[in-house]
């Protein structure tokens, strides 16, 4: 059984939306065993949509369509499936008493919308829906299965998982043959790893496959067989053998994220942390809190987005703000200092920076962040020089904060 | 001229990324007056790569792909190319040196991989990449223009920016005919708003469409014309119609975000913000600070992520905690008193609530959060009841806070 995705909506055409359901769904269908053909974005037009699923059927045998199911005028896919498979559509009595029950648990009126969205293709078999109004719907044609969802993430989500899973195996043949690992790394850009481990890619056989994926300062690197064979112990092989090259830039494998690792590591040392943020405003701290458990050692931050507040509540010296800088490492170490005052955690971080597009000087361009990190005693310092987008700026240093953090811990606790 | 947007990759179809790339194009062609057909992600082998193009020519002019022209092994994209328009490849010796400058600007060693990227194929036309080493290349059959891109996101917007929207006038007849607005609502949901709006939406055109975008307790609404006539007048007119009716809960239009209105709307009202924030943990202060010129009105936050925080930073009562819980109205209350005396700002709000997944009990299950703001003369404190997600409650908590300030403000000073 191999899969097509479709995701419908002008919206994602005109990129108001970013498609985060095929990604998803891709995911989920890769470890079930499902290899995905390919993803298309296409109009909410009822033309559009039939043509696809037509093409779609054509290499896949699993259609799975994201969007358009809502009671609004531009919902228009249950239509151009009824025609699509030329079948009329009806209303569902059992089914408008449900989406009822919806509206009254929460105090809301029914309005007309709800009889739109009871009104199906005749053929249609539903797909149980609990945290939302529209039911997915499969299809069958020519032996050949279509499922539609809605476009609502988690809505499509929880059908997904709760009504289509469970039956999938009766809908074809799993071959379950795609095994993958991926090799986390951190700190080391695509060309160096690939110069470092070129010796071992080179004795990859036909079969398994090697991808670099870089984002915002961390290359994942995907070793992966699809072949019939079982080639399990192939790349745990090359795993093992690129893992040992790469050495500390490696920080976890598969679904770990440096924020797992970086949590796992504090409480396997029983460290506490707190961090001092000017210019990522939150978000480090958002970004490791947002696993569950950080709070297992992670105590809390001062976001001290103002000068005055360097000053009232990290105890900076206005001498120090007025002769380096609030960009500065003079600052940064005090603000570390202050924090861990303060908090009385183990380690802390301090960040101060410009992350744009204003506020660049010839001396401190936008991208200039400097980073001071560790306990009271013993503290580093860094200095990032950065890009010119604000956003990328805030990423990229909040990833490098939590890889210094991580590499402090290793080597100096 | 229309176009087809492919892109490329594994990392796609198996949800290992989510692909941005087409929505940032799919936004430039949009506004650029280029309507996209399809978005279409793919598998990187030379076959997919090869029959994509093909299909795509068949709706398209202008087909733009991104990503596979990498260094590494997994890049195939110009092998695929090259068989497409069945032409050689050559080594080109001034991008060699080009690339190599790249290079040792950063006191990188030039390793063989630069040798591999400066080969190309015969017929193509260079595209000038200032920040990264794989330059774009345009590629012209059949009366029909082929553009292929690297897919690390900012050297592709760089090159289309830069290398391709100088030259698109030259490779097609632009229509330019789309015309659409954008309504910004919060706090109100879909099939309420179409209720309230439906006596106006029954007067649309044929011509003039409505589309709705819920996303994490927004709502946009999209009216857009893309028919040969100019109805900029009308698209106008039912915007104002539309955001009559929706009174306070339009926020903006277009690509105003709900950070930009906040921001606007304090700095207009010469008012300062400050935050604490728990369960979010970071995240509403660096939603606040990711668009420039948040520092003009927003002053920081302390994140006491841990409760001794709270009572040491916020001056919470320990009976408060040990009466009421952390998660409590009594708590966000004291928060933000104290984050008032503290910060000295005329407005503050305050958050703890149990994000998830674990930490809920039957009083109070996860999703459970109270939130209290305003000034400390006269705030107000409002509990939301979410869901089962941690990243949801945080994302939903995070925009319905800034929501809550910016009703507060609107109605209070």
């Amino acid at each position: 059984m191999k899969s097509s995705i479709l995701t419908i909506g002008d919206e994602i055409l005109i990129g108001q939306i970013v498609d985060t359901n095929s990604a998803w769904l891709g995911k989920k269908l890769t470890e079930l065993g499902i290899p995905v053909n390919e993803i298309i974005s296409l109009a909410d037009t009822k033309e559009s949509i039939k043509k696809s699923i037509e093409n779609a059927m054509l290499k896949s045998d699993l259609i799975l369509l994201t969007g358009g199911l809502g009671p609004t005028k531009d919902d228009v896919t249950k239509a151009a499936i009824a025609e699509f498979l030329n079948v009329g559509t009806y209303f569902d009595e059992n089914l408008y008493n449900k989406i009822s029950q919806y509206f009254i648990k929460r105090n809301l009126p029914i309005s007309k919308y709800v009889k739109i969205q009871s009104t199906i293709p005749e053929t249609a078999q539903l797909l149980t829906n609990n945290v939302g109004t529209a039911p997915g719907m499969l299809f069958k044609k020519d032996n050949k299965v279509i499922i539609s969802m809605p476009g609502v993430p988690h809505e499509m989500k929880w059908i997904f998982k709760n009504s289509i899973i469970p039956i999938l195996p009766q809908l074809g043949k799993i071959e379950n043959n795609i095994y993958q690992r991926t090799i986390k790394t951190i700190g080391i850009g695509e060309t160096r790893i690939a110069a470092k481990i070129e010796d071992i890619t080179d004795t990859f056989p036909e079969d398994i496959s090697l991808a670099f994926l870089p984002s915002s300062g961390q290359v994942r690197l995907r070793v992966m067989s699809s072949s019939q064979n079982d080639n399990t112990v192939h790349v745990d092989k090359f795993v093992n053998q690129i893992s040992s090259r790469l050495g500390d830039y490696v920080y976890g494998y598969d679904s770990v994220i440096i924020e797992d690792a970086l949590k796992d590591l504090f409480i396997s040392k029983n460290l506490t942390l707190s961090t001092a943020e000017s210019c990522t405003g939150g978000y480090l701290s958002h970004r490791i809190t947002s696993v569950p458990g950080s709070s297992k050692y992670y105590i809390g931050s001062l976001i001290a987005y103002d000068n005055h507040i360097k000053e009232s509540q990290l105890n900076v010296q206005s001498e120090t703000l007025l002769n380096h800088g609030a960009v500065s490492e003079a600052t940064v170490i005090e603000m570390l200092s202050g924090l861990l005052n303060k908090t009385g955690t183990d380690i802390g971080i301090a960040i101060s920076g410009i992350a744009g597009p204003n506020g660049g000087t010839p001396d401190k361009p936008v991208g200039t962040i400097w980073v001071a990190y560790g306990t009271l005693e013993n503290y580093k310092t860094k200095k990032l020089t950065l890009f010119k987008e604000r956003l990328r700026n805030i990423h990229y240093t909040a990833t490098a904060g939590m890889n210094l953090l991580r590499l402090f811990v290793l080597n100096n606790t």
